[in-house]
């Protein structure tokens, strides 16, 4: 478990030295537990040396029970002002000082700004959420328990799904099996308002609903304050039902998307839904580290163009999302994002959520989605729930 | 429902007249829900002649359903750089621009700083937390319904509560039960960093256990990458089991703590509950529009000291947090924080959550929480559930 949190820090510590960073200040939630195993606010301050010090605001006694790092780098502190002496002391430069310029506000920012008022401040998000896309062998295996956790989850939907239902009901009963289970609860997203509870179901017209996030179907949600997911609205014969989960198991996420129907569906959206599926089989036998990940898109969406849903890829026409799939573990934002403009090539190790999915303005959508590990021979999913259509 | 979004909106158009700012851009969901109705993400400007154009990125057909602002304000826009033309044509001047800088983050800030290039940017957190403070009838009125799911959620927890059994899955089944009775399961907090799921249950030493959030009593949790709630661990007989949940009315939070203990309990926390549950009594009777926020944690603070809970008032000594309550609607986290160093005076139709807490290292923790609607008579508790001790 040390060895997993130092190897994070000193391979930082590297990228940090190739871009002429003197000291990255880690303040995030996320990024802090990533590199210190624990979450009390301050700044972890790690070093183009690999030297780290973790500065701590509050939880010190917390932090001293659970991180990682060596007791002689954790220092408590009462404000950010301390911070230049302390890593002057230290002996650590603070000539370019980085910062998560994409999480912290403004108003924090302008602070460290005039505390570090002699440092140019850059920013490290990239190189932060670069290094946490390509996955440890520690961390691919809580992405197979977390995977493992929600097929549990779609067996369960299988179960509880009827007409009749309201839509609430079995998220509610899907949330309360997956808790019992171990799911953390609590998600995290990176992007600015980027929210997510643990998980949409939704049925019929309202998951072709547009979405007012850059989500493909989020569904109605159970009021405009938090317009996604399941609906007070009752689940319907003969009419799609999406299960789009997530499961969090010690931090680390899976998403997983599957398709339920009582009764009977139109064919248009039953081949609609075998487009999606294809799509699944396409990645897995053409997908390799390597290709840019805005090919696999535009691949994608040529594909969705040539079976005429040109209009329906990705979200109604007007509401279209243009991305087929997003990097996932601790975030559910992360690299890379398989989407329009990211001219990045895929890695080995990394993990993403590949979801296509087609939607029928005023109808339903369909779709599917599994979580991916790159591999040298290709993608492979972590999930293993079937993935013909489930008929109830 | 449109005069609710309306007056908030001309409301805050006099703030800004007041403290000459020619516009505001309203970019977090929170606040866009509060002023608009919807959260799709863009800017919703704000003038300080009472003008109003929500420039949408992304959800438009979405907002066109859901929104209270007429249609003739509401603008597609592709990326935030044309919002200086766009308010242009519509006559609004940006000499001043309003931005929420304690949420916005620092990379979106400059790239505002840069699109505004001849602008001012100032600061409009405050302006729009203080208004949103004070509650009108509307809101009221759902914090009400917010304090009577909450309080079903302490029935269910005497219900539930068994020696045995773990924290998790009580803390499980009360959510379940609650998201049937409508709980819109993800809840909103302000702050860098903050964060939050449904509530916390845990008990014995646990509910001591040192937080790394600015939280009195937080529990454990399931793992160190989501320090707080429910553990894993089974709840003991005779010992204190803290039940410190929230629910969520379309939108409006209430934030409950209720103390259960399976047998008895040990006579020193009985004592200290109590003295907790007195200081809500003397809340009630003393507590008045006028009075400064820190002036009522000082006098907290003194009454602890007096009753020899210096090193235990509000967390175990080291990990003890500077207040003992918090401003609640729509977010967890609002202004009035009854807290060291708030100089403000507390003001009719404030709401905030007040939670004297005694914890004791290594044994556990006691406390009581009402939300209350400060009137010109005093301190109404939206919460009704039974003040005492539950014994099961």
């Amino acid at each position: 478990m040390k060895e997993e949190f130092s190897k994070r820090i000193s391979d930082f510590s590297k990228t940090l030295k190739q871009n002429g960073i003197d000291v990255a200040l880690i303040m995030q939630n996320t990024d802090l537990y990533y590199f210190s195993g624990t979450v009390p606010s301050g700044a972890l301050a790690i070093s183009d040396s690999n030297d780290v010090v973790y500065a701590i605001r509050r939880g010190f006694l917390r932090a001293e029970k659970e991180t990682a790092i060596p007791t002689d780098s954790l220092f408590q502190i009462k404000g950010l002002s301390q911070l230049p002496k302390l890593l002057h002391d230290r002996g650590i430069k603070i000539n370019r000082v980085g910062v998560e310029m994409d999480v912290v506000p403004a108003d924090m920012f302008l602070k460290l700004k005039d505390i570090f008022k002699d440092s140019e401040i850059v920013d490290i998000s990239f190189h932060i959420r670069w290094q946490r896309a390509k996955k440890s062998p520690y961390e691919i295996e809580k992405m197979q328990e977390a995977a493992r956790m929600l097929d549990c989850t779609m067996e369960d939907a299988k179960e509880l799904i009827r007409a009749g239902k309201r839509e609430i009901e079995v998220s509610a009963e899907l949330e309360f099996r997956a808790r019992k289970r171990g799911h953390q609860g609590r998600s995290r997203m990176r992007g600015f308002n980027g929210e997510v509870f643990m998980g949409h179901v939704h049925s019929g017209y309202r998951s072709a609903y547009p979405s007012g996030f850059l989500k493909p179907t989020a569904g109605i949600g159970p009021h405009p304050s938090y317009p996604e997911g399941a609906s007070f609205e009752k689940i319907e014969e003969n009419s799609p039902v999406i299960v789009d989960f997530l499961a969090n198991y010690q931090g680390y996420l899976s998403d997983e998307t599957r398709l339920f129907v009582v009764g009977s569906l139109p064919k248009e959206l039953e081949k609609a839904y075998y487009f999606c599926k294809d799509m699944l089989t396409w990645l897995e036998e053409v997908v390799k580290p390597g290709m840019a990940a805005e090919d696999v898109y535009n691949q994608c969406l040529s594909m969705a163009k040539k079976a005429g849903y040109e209009d329906n890829f990705m979200g109604i026409k007007g509401n279209q999302t243009p991305f087929v799939g997003h990097g996932i573990g601790l975030e559910l934002d992360e690299f890379p994002f398989i989407a329009k403009g990211q001219k990045y090539a895929l890695e080995e190790n990394m993990t993403f959520a590949f979801e296509p999915k087609v939607a029928f303005d005023g109808v339903g959508a369909v779709g599917i989605e599994n979580v991916y590990l790159l591999t040298k021979e290709g993608a492979k999913p972590f999930n293993r729930y079937p993935r013909d259509i489930i008929y109830l």
